[in-house]
């Protein structure tokens, strides 16, 4: 199979910092779209996948699923895009298209999905590798379009952060009417926001730290509920439809179950780690609430939101960093210092 | 205001075996049914409700919502019902009428909804009363009409363990197409069963034990699967769109939200008491998958379940007993000693 040799940034193990190195990527196949990148945002999941926190990471790892790019070629099959394109790769690049699932455009939940990076690239025989790089070839079905008008940095979060809070909030039906609670305001919740608000809906941040309060009604919240005042937290009893709880860490969802309204749903869209704290169903049971996790979303939703961004205007807030600071910009993230995404510029790999 | 002392069975104290005391029931006010009492279900809030096991009893006590009886009197108001009608009383017996839950006929989530016994009658002033009775008196809203084809008694345990496990068939669509799971083959899952191979289902039982195997296919399981054999659980991986889970103590429910189908919802029933098992979310999020509770049912969708009882001549399986036999009763329960309910001949009291 033709390759090409490009630069990337990644680790062989997990103590070990990213730094440059070299990886291969396929030519164009008859269904492929070969990608220029220009920016990558920085998610959670690289830090964690780099340093094996789950437990699964085969290593080289090239991390990055927010890509956005130009398109360089394309296979001859290839009626979705061309050359010049302004695209976007997020966090899937291939699922077995057959299954109950990818029939219905929720390719995340085929059980044979491809992760972007630590996935299985089956023409190539190796793992796949992600954003942090100078190019990726890609099927077409997982090239998304990027409106022309949006910043090509601040679309970047868009592919992971944005669709993992976009996709619940269509899912259930969130509009003008609605009453949307959001827990946390990191790369994920401050996408929340945003896009809740732009559907019409009311919004709520609920945040232990009151220092967030300016930030998020910049952002469109209408309100922020400090998690930690009870008597806050009693005011706001049975008053919303949705919350988004965004935490990524374990934490007691009982306090905002009990803010929901009848058939209210709370979805858990964070990786709470190894130890959860229960539940306490009478509350649900006695309001017909539910508690729902929710994985990304599928590459047609996921197109719906970027034309949704395009017209709205709306992308993620970033600080744009070189690749050679990737390192640093881990290190900020577990402090939670950064508002609210990094994306690299991907010059700086040139 | 008129009353008339009556016949029924009650309790002054925790500790105390039912037995049997005088109560005073309202005349008929304008919106009022009178009604002379048949048959009353016993459930297993019954035994809970007159123990205190929740803590929340004030005494005396007089159980029983699960009531069939002949209308004998009504005010003047009253047009839904008329003297001599077959009909039905189960656990709500008032709301607010106003709240944003009982204009959409949820009346069983208003916050001041009025249980049939141990909630506050605001005529009399004093603790509601129960089934355990010769009659009652209740605002024709909260009066259920009974197709006069049913059996009498087996139509009484519809009003609870019926409409628990209707409800959340009905809300989360459950038709021909649907796989229905069912935990526990108890008074709610023998209904739970019925219902949902009535409505055109596919049902399967799990249960801790084989001997029930039989029990559940004559009720109209189609399968039933043994929760404790690892292999049977793991076929069952991904197979249910909604499990209804009935069982009254902690248990663990990531076995059962294996079992879901991406979107699937497993339906919370029992009160699992003070300690709960710790869920695991990642599943949930990798599947969109959620736990939801469901409490009883409004008042229109428990006359639609009779209607659709009568319809497809579906009662309880149950086991007639004198109002004499009630504290034996209640120690059978307690050893899931019944198929699947007993129910109060109320001639017994007479």
């Amino acid at each position: 199979m033709d390759t090409t040799t490009i630069k990337a940034y990644g680790t062989q193990s997990p103590e070990a910092d990213l730094k440059q190195i070299q990886i291969e990527r396929r030519s164009a196949l008859p269904d492929d779209v070969a990608i220029e990148i220009l920016y990558c945002g920085v998610c959670h999941s690289d830090l964690h996948f780099a340093r094996n926190d789950w437990g699964m990471t085969q290593y080289p790892v090239v991390p990055g699923h927010e890509i956005v790019g130009r398109v360089s070629n394309v296979g001859k099959n290839v009626t979705k895009h061309k050359k010049g394109d302004l695209v976007a790769v997020g966090c899937l690049v291939d699922s077995c298209r057959s299954c109950d699932n990818c029939k219905v455009d929720l390719e995340q939940y085929c059980p044979e999905w491809v992760g972007t990076y630590g996935g299985f690239d089956k023409h190539l025989q190796t793992n796949t590798h992600g954003g942090y790089s100078q190019t990726i070839t890609v099927d077409q079905h997982f090239v998304l379009r990027v409106p022309e008008n949006l910043d090509k940095a601040g679309i970047a979060p868009v592919l992971c952060a944005g669709i993992t809070t976009w996709s619940p909030l269509r899912y259930w039906k969130v509009g003008k009417h609605s009453k949307v609670g959001v827990v946390g305001l990191g790369g994920l919740g401050h996408m929340a926001i945003k896009l809740a608000h732009a559907l019409g809906a009311h919004v709520t941040l609920f945040s232990r730290s009151p220092n967030k309060i300016e930030d998020a009604k910049k952002l469109g919240a209408d309100e922020v509920i400090i998690s930690t005042n009870e008597g806050e937290m009693e005011k706001a009893m049975g008053k919303f439809d949705i919350i988004l709880d965004t935490v990524p860490y374990n934490h007691d969802f009982n306090p905002y179950i009990a803010t929901l309204k009848t058939n209210g749903t709370i979805v858990v869209l964070g990786y709470l780690g190894p130890v959860e704290a229960p539940l306490v169903t009478v509350p649900m049971i006695m309001g017909r609430k539910t508690m729902a996790g929710s994985l990304i979303g599928g590459i047609a939703e996921t197109q719906e939101l970027l034309d949704f961004c395009g017209e709205h205007n709306i992308t993620s807030d970033i600080e744009i960093i070189k690749m050679q600071d990737i390192n640093t910009a881990y290190e900020r993230m577990l402090k939670s210092d950064v508002k609210y995404r990094f994306v690299i510029d991907m010059k700086s790999l040139s």
